[in-house]
């Protein structure tokens, strides 16, 4: 149903050059912080004030060693994974970081012992859910992989087609965001975990890249999407070194000065151990143990995820209800309603997309490009835009979204 | 010439035999900070404590952002390795993953834009002086890379053979410590860096990786060495696309929580970038600003480093005393008297090196494995032995040198 103002062309078309007008210079492009999160951490850097830098194995984390991490980050990732301490390497900052050293490892030395080298391959295909997470697009571009979308709905990836296009020797890989969905903010289901558990696939070094990233990021206490443990499920089926698991405090603590992990099957960690020993002398360990003493286990890290779901939730219902009350009746429009994570996915009328982000862009408002939830930034339908919230002040995120409602309905009425 | 007492079996067997029974357990293996220098820099952990977290650009460094590194951290190396700000990213911690990750380019991307990848090559060998460090061996390992060992004296390593090797074209670069090389010592003469920069290479795309680690760690004020900027020697040959320069501040500041960089020709760090960028999100920028606070430039780095050679000067000093009484008069032992670094090189006579390691190892002093030092631990006459005195506290070096001295006449003297 569409309201009648919606597309009065003249009053939306002044409305827009007002806007247009105010020399706006506002960013919803990225999934940042905004300060207030981060300023919930800053007593992690006081946590080592009393001159204490032994970690739980008797090591002073400030000098060389234990390149697997420290046993206390270890162990607090394995509780938030799911996973027994033994298999978590803990990292430096960024988790994107740790991927890419995954696929480095795949490329240049097999997944596993036993494996080709993907690198000794003629082709490695991986399969990308849709819309996804740029950055994933980005990497696996990196490594000449060559990828093929799969469309997500609420309950993830399309199975029936997944599990197709495993059966393809050639398809080596998948790589995703299992939970509060970068962009669409959907969670896996229990059965899709389970299928990706179970699949079959043709490739026998099959690698599932799961990008736990948002395991911890739920906006309301009472109301959370729940991802089923993937490990446990491929531990059923007898795929458990199907899945590298990675997340990271990147949104947790700092952004800028996080820490990451990986977690895997035991022989899967054994043999990236035994390249990562030589290939770096220890991550920051200092960092680690800052980490650990500001939040020491996955219960200190739901409380303090509770601060920052009350600075994130009010942007996204902003958001949402801004969306509501001035889209709410134009057709062909659609949003989506997270639970949890850093992004709205919001689908524009077939073609619009592009147009929108232009016009936003053109009015001062920094959108995702248009098209960049897809490999090569290919959106077939031209509708797919991601709006990451969290960054701007609440005063900016309203005019902001002024002028992205009011771009929706020009691009929406210059269609028809 | 040699003592009469030095040989004396019986007694260097009963002197042996009363060391072990001491129970010892010694650690000179490893070239790590001692607890006394990592000390000098728990100022740095205080350097937020305003909470001023914006870095120059105005970025705040708790957020995402700047892969490159913030700009007073590459201004700080770029100082290091005397080239420009826009020559240098600087990362985390560990320059060994730096240096890893830059292999990684090397053989999925090839080395720059044009080249071939080297995993698509048959063979890839690298020239590597010996005896070198033994975790660029290992690097080079877990690539795949052929390890052409050449002699090092002195002046570093022999330049007749590596420009000899230099025209097979499967040689497509060499791995070195040019400066208080880990584990000679020697630094690289003026004439050698001249010869590296001009050298004619049978592959286009040679890389010559240039692990500067220690070009900060003077023992004597009065008393350095100086390495010529091999990088300026490129570019008077128009080879600068060939160098890839590392270092880091493991050493200067914490080995478990420093900063590293690589800098090299804008080409290569172009390349780079558009690959890092997508590789990673960010490195910590929180302990790279709390790095430029507490050592804003190079001056700042000298006067810090003085702090660190005052504590480490009498340790080589006690190590090179030790040795010139208990083995001055020995025949066939020598050993290096750097000016700088980690390590003193011993050379015991040849067949000595793995049996005088497993005494010491035996009566509870542990050192670096014998051959280590060679590429897959090869040491063609079994005499190296590397002593890392940095450590251990003065006492303790003191009798793991008295444990080593000893097995070293022991081993001298069952040769005989």
């Amino acid at each position: 149903m569409m309201s009648e103002n919606a597309l009065n062309l003249n009053e939306i078309r002044k409305k827009y050059e007002e806007l247009k007008g105010l020399g706006l210079k506002l960013d919803m492009s990225r999934g940042k912080p905004d300060t207030a999160q981060l300023d919930l951490s800053i007593p992690m850097l006081h946590t080592l004030d009393d001159n204490n830098f032994i970690c739980e194995n008797g090591m002073d984390v400030r000098n060389y060693g234990e390149f697997k991490g420290i046993p206390e980050v270890r162990r607090l990732f394995a509780e938030i994974f799911g996973v027994s301490a033994e298999q978590v390497l803990a990292g430096g900052s960024s988790s994107i970081n740790m991927i890419s050293d995954a696929l480095k490892r795949c490329f240049i030395n097999g997944p596993m012992e036993g494996f080709t080298p993907w690198s000794k391959l003629e082709k490695i295909k991986f399969i990308c859910p849709v819309p996804g997470y740029d950055w994933h697009f980005h990497i696996c571009d990196t490594y000449g992989i060559e990828m093929l979308p799969v469309v997500t709905r609420e309950d993830g990836p399309d199975m029936d087609e997944v599990e197709r296009l495993a059966k393809d020797p050639d398809v080596r890989g998948m790589i995703c965001v299992p939970m509060y969905s970068n962009p669409t903010g959907f969670t896996y289901s229990d059965e899709t975990v389970e299928r990706l558990a179970a699949m079959e696939t043709a490739a026998p070094d099959f690698r599932l890249i799961w990008d736990n990233a948002y395991c911890m990021h739920h906006l309301y206490d009472g109301d959370r999407d729940e991802l089923a443990n993937i490990y446990e499920a491929c531990l059923r089926h007898g795929t458990e070194d199907r899945v590298l698991m990675f997340t990271s405090t990147s949104k947790i603590t700092f952004a800028g000065g996080g820490v990451c992990a990986m977690a895997a099957s035991p022989a899967n960690i054994a043999f990236a151990a035994d390249l990562i020993r030589y290939q770096l002398v220890c991550y920051d360990k200092v960092n680690q143990l800052c980490h650990t003493r500001f939040l020491p286990d996955k219960k200190a890290v739901e409380a303090h995820m509770r601060k920052h779901a009350d600075i994130v939730r009010p942007k996204f219902e902003l958001v949402l209800q801004t969306l509501e009350r001035e889209l709410g009746g134009l057709e062909l429009v659609r949003w989506g309603r997270p639970k949890g994570g850093y992004f709205i996915c919001f689908e524009a009328p077939e073609g619009c997309a592009k147009k929108i982000v232009r016009l936003c862009e053109e009015a001062g408002v920094k959108l995702t490009p248009a098209g960049a939830t897809y490999p090569h930034g290919l959106d077939p339908k031209d509708s797919i835009i991601r709006i990451a919230p969290t960054y701007p002040p609440t005063d900016e995120l309203r005019q902001a979204l002024e002028v992205f409602t009011t771009a929706v309905k020009l691009a929406a009425a210059e269609r028809i």
